[in-house]
């Protein structure tokens, strides 16, 4: 889902960008006005971001998927191990990913729980000097959330799968090596991936064809690739928008807000069961059950008659899910809230 | 550039797809409407590039880019070689890929020419039993083209980058392992590759993490990364215009009397000289220059303010260029003819 200002400006630019008389569809990506395109979505999403100078940004091919491979594959050497978190379907993939190519060490684990939690730091156990140590900030599925990042070894780096909640609230930069996220939550449509990376860790660890060195991606300043330039002005679009509607400040604020309206809902009802427990909710994906599932099916299907489409994500999971990206506005949610308690009413 | 039909349906598209009233930018990539936009898209590739059962078709992230690392991550064992044809600066950058993971055996290269002659292939010296023998097809920069496949040694098969050729003409697939191209040229955007795989070289020869095998992607339908929708829909409106302007056949038809129409005004030119010889020119990249460097910034700027600007690739290479991909019609290529002609007479 986009905000309609996206949509609006996004299309004005497919016939003529900038009034340049070129559609954003064959604006060439060596122009200059791409490079200024280019330029000043580093430069506003540095800002949203609050990135220090010790860290470099990226915006590269392949989604957070790739990341899952090219993170080991610069920072995992062999013959040593990196600590993992897992804490839901993905968090699981990456790992899969990494030991590929070295160790890997699952310091911690909510699978127990079918992942409706968040693991344990206080009985997470890592191993001797782990190559890093990787979590998953928020974990779409089952709708957990860290509410703090864990505590690595002093020796090691954090990295940090923020797909799903980066730009919905303030990530503590200088406590990690690496933050990485796809372009298609709260930063636009599919395709790419932004990568924050420490300035020192740009340097892989082991031995690493150019293509997958993130060194290589920073010389060329994101520009290895041809980049794809439509998709460049969708996340620039998106960044000016979070800008104007205040900032990863007032997105954090409205994710509480919202996420607290549909919790509000939960938990005063014998109608539905939210999915997590409080200290493990996310303020993102909201998940919960209905008594049936044939009531779960109703629901969905009225609550899309009723024009809720965006707020739903795909449904293999088996639960109702409310997903709150930023582009959802405070108004929708209280609409979904007044549709949940009008539904759970009616059902009884 | 874009096909003016294929521009406005996309434009059509961005604000309600199909009529489904929900943008093409937040169509769900797990909806029924995109799984039949890229199923359609894929039985479209294959009938256009007619592909026999015995190949795969994946559309996959990255790029070319991504392909040159990806090849031989899956088929380039530590202690084996494969052989590269060095013909051009594309060329080299999938050789060095490739050095990455095993050994590389440049077998024949133009680099004494400065890449203005296709590599001899009489002169081509294989290495014993290669992993595979990877070529170019055709060389954007310095306007070469393959007529015909390289002869790899029968114990081996052919890898092709056709990023700038696929479509423009008929690819023998049987007789090649691979073939890939980026999305970029005449397929649409960037952001995606199209990779051709025989059926039996899906599954990796070497240790692979999951995101670098094939046979990941096409156990996951080319969707083991979340696809970027809105680009997966350029590449089957470019599609859908190439049947509906008769095919392969009927491109690589305009292909020839498009090259001919400049190659004719170059050589019947004292002005121009053309760059490459007959044997060796690619009919897609048309290289020349004018007498002097000073004529050939004039000759840009007045070719760009008469209109002909999606005629030109990128200037870092030294001369003049005009690219003739698909969607430059045989009437721009007219005007750009007769612009050669009387700006050669206004500047003697």
């Amino acid at each position: 889902m986009l905000p309609d200002d996206v949509l609006a400006s996004y299309t004005a630019q497919i016939t003529s960008y900038k009034e340049s008389g070129l559609g954003i569809l064959e604006l060439g990506h060596r122009t200059k006005l791409f490079e200024e395109l280019f330029d000043d979505t580093i430069h506003l999403l540095r800002d949203l971001l609050q990135l220090p100078d010790t860290h470099e940004l990226l915006i590269l091919h392949g989604g957070a998927r790739f990341q899952f491979s090219m993170l080991p594959a610069n920072h995992l050497p062999a013959a040593r191990t990196a600590d993992y978190l897992e804490s839901g379907h993905f968090a699981k993939a990456a790992a899969a990913e990494a030991a590929a190519y070295g160790g890997v060490h699952v310091a911690a684990s909510s699978s127990e729980s079918a992942f409706f939690t968040i693991p344990e730091s206080a009985s997470a156990h890592y191993s001797t000097e782990p190559a890093y140590v990787h979590y998953t900030s928020n974990n779409t599925e089952m709708g957990t959330q860290y509410e703090r990042p864990p505590l690595p070894p002093d020796s090691t780096w954090l990295a940090c799968d923020a797909s799903s909640d980066l730009l919905t609230r303030a990530f503590d930069i200088k406590r990690h090596g690496c933050i990485y996220a796809t372009s298609h939550k709260n930063l636009g449509t599919a395709g790419l991936a932004l990568v924050i990376m420490r300035q020192d860790l740009l340097t892989p660890l082991r031995h690493a064809a150019p293509f997958m060195a993130y060194a290589t991606h920073a010389a060329a300043r994101s520009r290895f690739n041809t980049p794809p330039v439509s998709t460049i002005l969708v996340l620039k679009l998106m960044a000016e928008w979070t800008v104007a509607n205040g900032g990863v400040e007032r997105m954090a604020a409205l994710s509480e807000l919202k996420s607290e309206l549909l919790y509000g809902v939960l938990d005063h009802s014998d109608f539905y069961t939210a999915l997590v427990h409080p200290p493990h909710r996310s303020k993102v994906n909201i998940t919960f059950r209905a008594p049936t599932s044939e009531l779960e099916e109703r629901f969905q299907h009225e609550a899309e008659e009723a024009g809720l489409v965006g707020l739903w994500g795909y449904r293999k999971v088996g639960h109702l899910r409310a997903s709150l990206f930023n582009a959802v506005s405070l108004e929708s949610v209280e609409r979904l809230a007044d549709f949940m308690t009008s539904f759970a009413r009616r059902s009884r």
